[in-house]
């Protein structure tokens, strides 16, 4: 039995906000049940120094997390004067998993930053990250596409993200805290909504797993991401 | 005229939404009008060093802003290294304000952080903190006597602050971005309910200004914190 | 009583050296009785990025503090590799203190920063420090005029800066160590020498204050100013 | 056609060299074709804090690369004053493939630092440097019992790693700088010698994959990982 | 002809003011000609981690320049957050020279630090740093003798540095800083008054040297170094 | 008698291997007994900001330890986030000296840097890698010349550097850990081909020493690099 009561393919309850900040070009406040993410979307009209004069665009992701965002309190990441490798190896995920969707070349020179700030978590931020990523994502290039029409859509792809793992020996969908810090397999997939894979990161915490449960966490990934392609275009209204 | 159509001595909108987060002792969001600050309280039941063993408390603040809670991104304290004046400026006064109104031996041997993290940012940010941390750590000491009872109550005064300046010649209570960014004198007043000043700081942006500007500044002041002190009230039920 | 003897109203002796260092434009060894502060000011025919092409110049401000400059040797912020939170306030007041008498258009882009380096420490550095600083830019500018005159004087007005606290409930004049570490009440207030107020710092170390203590404080400010007035045209020979 | 010339599922030349360093308890240099990483295993009697008087050990990893392993020279990671995003990852990583094999219980209340340093690299520094570091531990373990006899060997599974990618639209083994650069899809597995899955990373760098490609590069991995476990072996001399 | 007209073998004026710190257990400002430079000498009754319960003390230096000590400004090493490679070089070297002549056993556990700042600088700060820091100790272990008899005498035997280079290809004493730009050679010298050599120090900035110049440029530095003994014990007033 | 067992003036067997990396225009894997030193030369077409249009070249050089090249191993620079003073101090000198030899004008506006890696410690760690940088610097500016001639030989000399100290009363030549950890004095020397002396570095690391010794002790490291420079030709194939 899960810790919330749910079944093994139960999501927690999705809530996307969109437009939450008031200043941002695109932003989105993104719910997985407890775990809560402010991922807003800022356009600069200029790119980093090796990619200027080429036509092409660029989009990147940082992350953070409020110190007492979690059970017990962390030290401030700026307080300490240095991100963690944890925080950087996120950060470099999220940019990758939205550059795999986003035509550069389409979205012209000019830079998109996604600053995914975690309010309050309870397993799985980065995933909801990446899934609310989107969100900011597409209603920022609605703004640009606004204000300066676009040759095409650089963004005619959705991804998003869920986590997984092997909690109790039976593999379950959308991990939350209790499930995460007990999991003796965790994995996390980055898809599309057309049947593509992006990222897999799986990792054994205990036991090593075998490729029939990759599988099966790929499979219970794929029920999970379809539901949140489906919350991702009611929040931008389409 | 300002720009929201305020008069001179109408401050914005204000809400205090406590118990905001799941996970901290005590906790508030408020919001002075656009301006959104998001307050924890976390107890640990340590001191710093230089405090172990002598019976008494602390109370510590800590404060960042979102990179996009402004007009334009902000560059990523944690991502640059370190914290700017500005940031310690602004947390050594909010631990400073709040301290000066908690009985640190009441209190205990325990440590309170006050983690003052801006979400939406429109002037005002540091006054907004040290308001809804009262809030907070009033919350928190509740937490605290609730589990552990207290022999008196360590928080038995309110503190608020609020910042007042002069805008085309005018003294006005409580500057959103745009009066702050045009005023010519900015002050901050941090004051009790018990009519006490804990912190004044008045600053001439173009012209220095005289006794009776502060004096006039300092009245609205007073105007507005009643009106915090009131909020407060409420949010915390009594 | 005070510790050492003075009367409320009565600051201790105050000598500005100038032309202290061989190799600043301008330059003064400020001493407010133990308190021993070298001000360099430094000329530099090129103002920060932001000021570019605006034909407008800049005035900055750093300050530090030799490690045994105090009763008990501190570490050196070099060798931590950062500058406090209580550096970076107070150059930030030194520097907003002295750029609110001077008029940048006619100083013309070029960049004075007045480096101000605690030599040795028995309170009221911050306040020596803006003192002295008038004395060593007046200089500075003398220097400029000297070798491309200007078409006018950047710095026609006077501003300098004392700390007063209540002590033993009695309100004082120029604090010393003995009396800032004991203080209730302490302080800080920038004047210029036409009635202005460039900045008041003021803040309960104890007990809240009252109005009539602040506006008390401010009236002894402006008799220790006026001294130190007298002081700084003596300095440059006026 | 690989660059190499090398078939889909043929791996570059695999030399270890165990004991290369004078001091290690443990050491060995790996090379797959002309990527050579030196790691060297370095026994503590202490563990960090967390674990301490628990009775268990700890095996962790630290990486770098020499300024000039690539083709052109990296800035050197000391100089710049912190670790890459990307080093913090990749020994992140190399750690917890070898806990994932080593009984912490078994090898006491000690802790091992596994040294990765690149001293030239031609692709796959990650997974050559976690196939090393198994025989780096192996030897300092083997040093551990000869001095004080364990209850048990804390190291009975092999862990070696290995990349695999679509090159030109073809699954090939063991990327090399030219293939890695080039390949659409990229992916590093850690397996043990009992037929478990330690880790998957699996990124699309171009177009997202399928669930087909993801089998056929796990399945190349098996047979590049065999190869490593038989040269493992051969390296201790068992 | 040498820029200052001085003869070769020709020191600039020396003076040393001991006690010029109100607060610092010993200290002196030195003055070779316009270099200046205050050594303060802080006890405490500690020693480093490695040395406790030895029953040993420990002698250490930390240097530091005004930044504008020099010709034109150099940028602040605590606003930089690091000490430069030529500031560590330094401060080892005045620890090295000092604890060359002093008995860490009669000084028993407690350790000293030699903060020397430069004030101005005109070449020769680092021998002038190392010639102040002996009166400075010397003060301090006489206020340690007076407060706590030692057993004997930790400092026994004086210890100075002087600077010497070929200049326009003449072996000259004690290089200014319009010297030690220009000289093709240059070499620092830490002696004893027991004719011991501690340290030498010596650079082909252009042409490398041959021996001859090397014991042509000791023997002037023994020329110096004997004034700076009698200046030293002058200003002990022994 | 020396640890090794070697005669007062032998030294340790010299090994040069030169293009022992792959990627870099020169370099050098050197050898002095069981101390081994990587050394790149990396060719970059532009020089540092301060030289640029003045068609002269820079020589710089870059010094690192793997953390378990010595004994007991140390923390990583790169993880603590800074390059210890010891370093800075060894960096700078290897750069000195080997652009004593170079004639910048000759080599062009381009850079070389040295990158000069301890893969095994055993003593004389920087005179070993000066040695070795002469070898590696000599192949680069070969492949320079190769591929766009160069009017004439900017390294028309040899440079090489040896340690020599006291040991237990006896000068010895080519100091060992064991007799550098033991040794009464040590001195690094570096010296050209052409009988000149580039850098002296002697230090009394207890008993000051005498003039005399400082002879004896630069006779014996003339003997050592002569050695070192036939094994330099060696390794050039010249």
């Amino acid at each position: 039995m899960r810790p919330s009561g749910r079944t093994p393919d139960q999501m927690r309850s999705i809530e996307m906000i969109p437009g939450f900040s008031a200043h941002a070009e695109g932003s989105c406040l993104v719910k997985f049940g407890q775990t809560h993410v402010l991922v807003t979307a800022s356009v600069e009209e200029r790119v980093p120094p090796w990619l200027r004069g080429g036509g092409k665009g660029w989009v990147t992701a940082e992350y953070g997390m409020l110190p007492r965002a979690t059970h017990t309190r962390g030290s401030r990441e700026a307080a300490k004067g240095k991100q963690s490798g944890r925080t950087q190896e996120i950060q470099r995920l999220i940019g990758r998993s939205l550059r795999a969707v986003t035509d550069l070349t389409l979205l012209g020179e000019r830079q998109i930053t996604l600053d995914c700030d975690v309010i309050q978590a309870d397993g799985g931020t980065r995933t909801a990250a990446i899934s609310g990523a989107w969100v900011a994502l597409r209603l920022a290039i609605d703004t640009i596409h606004k204000a300066t029409p676009l040759a095409g859509d650089p963004l005619a792809t959705q991804v998003a993200a869920i986590s997984c793992g092997v909690y109790n020996g039976t593999p379950v969908l959308d991990l939350d805290y209790a499930e995460d810090s007990a999991a003796g397999t965790d994995a996390n997939f980055v898809l599309t909504n057309k049947a593509g894979i992006v990222e897999v990161q799986g990792t054994a915490e205990g036991e090593p797993f075998d490729e029939e449960t990759l599988l099966r966490l790929l499979r219970l990934a794929r029920i999970g991401c379809n539901q949140v392609f489906a919350a991702q275009l009611q929040a931008v209204g389409r």
